[in-house]
């Protein structure tokens, strides 16, 4: 695995402070610079290790850097490329790590001038819990990394981003960025939605009855709201799909419950099982 | 809390082995015996130390019991209910652990002569596992159990049933039948219908990138396909009702995306994180 001289992370989080905390622990960087906008959280990123010297001033944090990581909500990406794309300079390597990737990748490919490779990620790991002060250095061990490549991401950029994210631990899967948004809309975002759902579907005086089942099917729900509709927006279509295609199939069970066609019903059941049961074995719970 | 002298338990699996197992625990039985079909169970049941002795002549089996207790799968309920009616006596208390109540306590009760008193009971507890190995003599603490009552139901009996429950450290919610049945397709039912189908939506090559939300989501897809489909067929007209009624709001949910109304959403987001937050509350998870 190749390392990094100077890595510069925009947006100290959860997920920027948990790479910098990684990227130490791996000896992955030799130095990495944390930006902001807030003091404060540069000041607990430092605190915690994850970073080793904070800037406001992103031209000057990403100057220098051999890899710079976008590491802030989807929302304030687009913004922030663009603030970056005229100090960056050839040789420099991007990446993020937005859970949405069409928009992003085309934005960056658009603004970075030639030389500038960017390539997209999306570490499908994290918690309820954001801030620096929850960043943990084996985040990513064990989960799954998005890495996204297009007709002109350069091969070589690819290669070192799915290392440094081996390195890290998680399982790399290379995508077109229209793969990663429609397979993450369908095992991502639109579960959320129907996690929500089925919390708001219930009457007060249902609360007290739920069950562990329950419990476990719901516990999504309780992740921030702010963040889940900034995420839910970005990928708006391919979620609105997936519910559209899961309310068909809800529908369907429910005329097998009306004609009583237990045996069709079982067979669904069934079908899942075994699937259900392939996906712990895929992912090792 | 008073306690039996001979409780019979029909069906020795995992929710009538626990049975036998918390009653001895709490001391509320002085004899247990254990009524099935099959001696290999039975004597696991035995060893286990869920029950005192054991009998497959369900008649001999209830003779003198002063509390009887239905623990087969709710579609064997029926048969048992007419095969033992003629043997109870006055004075017996009967009660099951049925996952659906209007029709076993509509049939029990009028299958039943009067002076046998029935009162349905639905504890909320259990586990992927089944059969009197994995019984616990814990595994009705902190869970609910639900205690049904009609209009014809002895109040005396209901008391004791309660009472039972609570000793096993079940917190015991009284309803009508039908509110149960109404209940449970909304909080167990059909959520369990829409983890496997969230799970039967996926294509293959995504089976590897579920994360850690969408894990616990599907959960309950792992379940026994025989036990779910019984208990669906049980309860079909409600589970199709509660399924109609979450694929509206899905459907709902895709229109505002599509037009891009992240307000909504967000309040509903908000709305679900908020009542989530007061199950966990009520459940004391």
């Amino acid at each position: 695995v190749t390392s990094f001289n100077r890595v510069a992370i925009i947006g100290v989080g959860l997920l920027g402070g948990s790479m910098g905390l990684a990227l130490k622990k791996h000896r992955l960087a030799d130095s990495i610079c944390g930006i902001g906008r807030r003091e404060s959280s540069l000041d607990e990123a430092r605190r915690v290790g994850a970073v080793d010297n904070t800037t406001l001033d992103i031209a000057s944090g990403v100057k220098g850097a051999d890899l710079v990581i976008f590491a802030t909500p989807v929302s304030r990406m687009r913004e922030l490329i663009l603030a970056v794309a005229p100090v960056l300079e050839p040789g420099q390597l991007v990446t993020d790590v937005g859970s949405t990737k069409t928009t992003i990748v085309a934005e960056a490919e658009a603004a970075f001038s030639s030389g500038v490779d960017f390539v997209g990620s999306h570490p499908m790991a994290g918690s309820e819990k954001r801030g620096p002060t929850s960043a943990r250095d084996d985040l990513f061990e064990g989960s799954l990394c998005f890495v996204t490549q297009t007709d002109t991401t350069s091969l070589e950029a690819v290669e070192r981003i799915s290392e440094m994210w081996s390195a890290l631990g998680a399982r790399v899967r290379r995508t077109s960025p229209d793969t990663h948004d429609r397979i993450v809309a369908q095992v991502s975002h639109m579960p959320h939605l129907v996690a929500s759902s089925l919390v708001n579907e219930l009457d007060e005086d249902m609360l007290e009855t739920v069950g562990p089942g329950l419990a476990d099917l719901t516990r999504i729900a309780s992740s921030d709201p702010d963040l889940w509709a900034e995420i839910s927006a970005e990928n708006s279509a391919l979620i609105a799909q997936s519910l559209c295609n899961l309310a068909h199939t809800l529908e369907d069970i429910a005329k097998l419950l009306e004609k009583n066609d237990i045996e069709s019903l079982r067979n669904l059941l069934q079908q899942a099982k075994i699937k259900r049961d392939n996906i712990i074995k895929c992912i090792g719970k």
